[in-house]
């Protein structure tokens, strides 16, 4: 039979061999952290079924340290998910299931994508928050149904970005007894022993925030992590970090607690050391098959699963109700009456033709969709009172006496990285549908989180207002230029700038019903003006550009978002007055428009017609409409202090101007 | 004469009367904090000249809970700086000194752009650290004359912002004990009461990061703070915070301690009671004379400057060389011989004509041109040896057991944003260049420090390698693709992009030389081929765009950037094969070429010849040089896991791919 060495032994030697075959990768990680691997893994902490990864109530497993990801693969492997041996000799080749970091929707086992550091352990964070209110709102006496641990490895790095002290200050803040990370505290990073730059005291840190803290134990005994882990398991009210020290690339004679292990191959002379060192006589991807029954959780994993099935059957049938709703949230599908609630929203709108603020406009749409889907978890970065992401069916997320949780709205603090990330381990973890907010400006503290929905192809909801020099007094560090534009250009992102209450109602309801595209929703602080329409016009909003005014025979488009919109109305009516033909295109998404047919968007944009993008953002994002011999009325400049009305004016969006711009390309 | 009381109610007067008058703005901030800025300003703690606030000495104050500017525009008016009440009663208003976060540039004495909350701080700990690394470098016995303080004023904000834990970990790596941070504790944010999202402990973990907390104290004592001040003052080997229990709004008798009055004026009938309530029977924007008396700061910091002038002259006879080497680093002068040393070094790289990664092209230039400028700090995220942007003259900083610190090159740890916000604060200090890289990819996690740098139009040195699919086989998590496009749209800023060695120098010495615009400095991994240039060509590179191949009577006019550049040569000669004319147009910058005069760019980019521009990142981009008719081989999807140049194939970076598109567009 093997032994917990022999076990912690493939890890090791899966790790090398993928990395040399690869001739790329990390193999220091996964050797440092084998044992706790197989105290967590290969001792039935891990509570999964290789067999059905989609299992609703598994544990989850987060590799916040991504670049391991040889260890998550050689786990998964070993445990029996269906990775082959060969999808592990084609780690980090060409579609293979094996890819560089772990990849969400590539691998069966992977939770989430990580590999930008920091992110996993906040991505974490919202797997155990999803968990905590789930189980508060479908478990029943008698039937946990949603009741699993979040385990989290992370590394130094992790530590060090300012993403984990916002995200694990909540997880503290919020009482998350079921997540549990294992620090793998081994002194090493990229540029090598961390003495110099990395001298925090993490423990202390961590008991700051309000963590248990395991101190440090010999990560290298699997007898030492399973008591940590046993201990874990007694804290109800907090979460708990174990603090593991390790050794780099451990087993390697020569290259061991040293960076030459982090991030490059061994090489074959120092893979055959590391075999003779550890005893590891088996060749290249070749484990003994008393190894492999030593790490396979398919039995476990099916009993663990069937004994929930069996709960989860008493439980649909005690309450029918609640496990239709479960399994409802689970698959993400929206509710029955959802397409008439839009329908119903979409046309009080149409007919109260109220002329606001679309972050107002926004919160109308919310207080009309979110009582229809109770998954919908609001929050905002401390800006609640100017996002108005709050609506009446909000109660704000506290923790109670008892360590439990009630709300539905959560207060993040100012912490939009943080947000954002803890958004998408919401979102992954299924059963909830989050939506945060913050001013526009500070989408970029959150950047790379919102990239990494749209590579993970989840539906997540961010709500950014405040979006051009209209947010007027607060100045040029609080008005976006470019900001809305750069949203766009992030692959599989839709970007929406409504123009008023019913491009806004539309645009969430859109952004609701995607399923793989994650949506930006980009509202205004100051007042917008209601914009008439057809029936026809309102629906085609859902293809992200549609024409608003006509005249036969235009001479020129105008194509206009958000708040530009009515100036390229009032142009349109100016011109006209003058005799001269226009039509007005409103773009409240370009990234939906691009994915209609030609057709549609010829329709949209005849060729031949010259055409003025107006958008108080740079200029040359709007070419790729315009091309070389049309216009764009833009801002290619940082704003400044005053009241809005007064930039506006200053940096030329003005009715005269639009005109003259407009005479200018006629032909 | 004025009373410690009155002179804190004369903030609290402007505070609530400027923002009334402009209805807009955060009266509570400075309400709360105004007995400290009694005890900091008033009481001669912060060293000072209100009639040069370019003394090389002088203290720097940081105000990075920067909503509260008024507190600041109040501090400097009243001390004797160049700021009318007539500016103050402009508060918020258009063209005026005192926009509505304080703005480097804007007004006299304000030492760096706040706002985007935790920056300021970080912004602070750079301060501190170019101090003490002055210090060690230009003091001599019995002539210290860089030695003065960085005092911060901080939020809770700050508090929960990722950057902050980046920043203040290093600060105490650091030993930088001349930093004196006051946290303005008042369990108040936007959202309202802090005890929902913000609960962790600020003291255990400052105490963990390793400094000198003094536990909390009555902010509203100025007898207290003077204390903490005082004992602050003998820590000689850490920062030190002070936490200071305050009132947000203090004096408002039905607003303090309520979020009310964070952002929205008190109104007038809350203004007079609060008048009322503390005594202030003064009108509006009315100081009386005793309280400017006691505030006036003119004569002490003539004195103090005076004294540190004489010191000064002494030095600069004793250590004339050190003394003119001082000030020509803070005046931010190059060297005398710097052209011909980048004259030396393109010449030599062009000489060699190596094929090599540019990331090492970069090294190459930072090995030309950091011996010459020992103003260079430079710096990586934890990536040094694949950054290479450390060179044979580069010392790690490493604290002394002394506590100084020694070296010209700084591990910041894995903390993107922590290390882009504390160079803009040793930029800003003076004396010292730093340059500071990451991955192209985790750019995004510092975007905010980017463009405040572009923003407060300083010169800093931003260098991002790694930089598209060329990454190959860690995946679309670190493979860039709109990274470098988004850059681009960040209003002044100079992003390049070089192809080769020649190009990587050229951009080097252009970023260096540049004096009000930050630049972006994007590098491969991957080895890229060396192009023959002739010295027109050459000369050409600073125009961001030049020929770099062409044929009479071109039939298309390819444009590409870095890594692509290559693959557009190639196409050019297969085109010529055929017998079709093209031309090859490199473009490393188009922030640069874009600010060339019309005629240069029309002779670079003809009129009337399609343009097929090429980039391995997204396509609209390049909309702005080739309109509809052109074509962009470009990539507008994530990317995968594997070696890049399957990668490169995969996504269609071939000449077969490059001529058929052509060819598609010509005429």
């Amino acid at each position: 039979m093997a032994t917990r060495a022999d076990l912690a032994n493939a890890i090791r030697a899966l790790a090398m061999d993928a990395v040399q075959k690869a001739n790329s990768g990390h193999p220091g990680m996964p050797m440092g952290m084998a044992e706790i691997a197989v105290a967590l893994w290969g001792e039935g902490n891990y509570r999964h079924n290789p067999q059905n990864p989609h299992w609703a109530n598994r544990d989850r497993f987060i590799l916040s340290n991504g670049h391991g990801s040889m260890l998550q693969y050689a786990l998964l492997h070993l445990t029996g998910y269906n990775l082959s041996i060969e999808q592990l000799k084609q780690f980090r080749q060409l579609h293979s299931q094996t890819p560089g970091h772990p990849e969400y929707g590539y691998t069966e086992g992977i939770e989430t994508t990580t590999g930008p550091l920091g992110q996993g352990i906040a991505n974490a964070v919202g797997f155990a928050l999803a968990e905590k209110l789930l189980g508060q709102e479908f478990n029943r006496p008698g039937f946990n149904v949603v009741d699993h641990r979040t385990w989290v490895f992370l590394g130094d790095g992790c530590m060090m970005e300012g993403v984990s002290h916002e995200a694990c200050a909540l997880a503290a803040t919020w009482g998350l007894n079921k997540l549990v990370a294992f620090w793998d505290d081994n002194n090493i990073s990229i540029d090598g022993h961390t003495d110099k730059w990395f001298t925090e005291d993490i423990p202390g840190r961590f008991e700051a925030y309000g963590w248990h803290v395991i101190r440090p134990i010999d990560g290298h005994s699997v007898e030492a992590v399973l008591k940590a882990i046993e201990e874990a398991k007694t804290i109800t009210d907090r979460p708990t970090l174990i603090c593991c020290k390790t050794i780099i690339g451990k087993g390697s004679p020569n290259k061991a607690d040293s960076h030459d292990s982090h991030g490059s191959p061994l090489g074959d002379a120092e893979i055959a050391a590391t075999r003779a060192a550890i005893g590891w006589n088996h060749g290249p991807f070749e484990i003994p098959a008393d190894v492999y029954a030593g790490w396979d959780k398919k039995e476990a994993g099916e009993k663990w699963e069937s004994s929930w099935n069996q709960l989860y059957r008493e439980y649909s049938k005690t309450h029918p109700e609640l496990a239709a709703e479960f399994e409802r949230r689970n698959a993400g599908r929206l509710t029955a009456d959802w397409a008439q609630v839009v329908k119903t929203a979409v046309a009080e709108a149409n007919s109260k033709a109220e002329t606001i603020a679309t972050r107002k406009a926004s919160q109308n749409a919310l207080n009309a969709f979110v009582p229809n889907l109770p998954e919908m978890l609001g929050g905002s970065a401390d800006l609640t009172g100017s996002n108005l992401t709050n609506v009446k069916a909000s109660v704000q997320l506290t923790r109670e006496a008892d360590n439990s949780l009630s709300g539905n709205y959560i207060s993040y603090g100012v912490r939009e990285f943080g947000m954002s990330a803890i958004m998408n381990g919401i979102l992954l973890h299924g059963g909830l549908r989050p939506y945060g907010a913050t001013f526009l400006m500070f989408s970029e503290y959150a950047r790379n989180a919102l990239r990494m929905a749209a590579l993970m192809k989840i539906p997540q909801l961010f709500v950014f207002t405040h979006d051009s020099i209209g947010v007027g007094e607060d100045g040029p560090t609080h008005q976006p230029v470019e900001q809305t534009a750069t949203l766009r250009y992030i692959p599989n992102m839709n970007v929406w700038r409504p123009a008023d209450t019913v491009e806004s109602m539309v645009a969430w309801a859109h952004s609701i019903e995607e399923t793989k595209t994650p949506s930006t929703l980009i509202f205004t602080r100051q007042n917008l003006q209601f914009q008439t329409r057809t029936e026809e016009q309102i629906a085609n909003i859902n293809k992200g550009g549609y024409v608003l005014r006509d005249a036969a025979n235009p001479k020129v488009v105008f194509i206009a978002t958000g708040s530009e919109l009515d100036l390229a109305v009032k142009a349109h009516e100016a011109l006209a007055a003058e005799g001269v033909a226009s039509r007005v295109v409103s773009m409240p998404s370009t990234n939906v428009f691009d994915k209609q047919d030609k057709a549609y968007q010829a329709s949209v944009l005849p060729a031949g017609v010259p055409r003025l993008a107006i958008e108080v953002g740079v200029s040359d994002f709007w070419r790729k409409y315009v091309g070389l011999e049309g216009d764009v009325l833009g801002m290619d400049r940082f704003g400044e202090s005053a009241p809005a009305p007064l930039l506006f004016k200053e940096f030329g969006f003005t009715v005269e101007n639009a005109v003259a711009k407009a005479k200018a390309i006629i032909k």
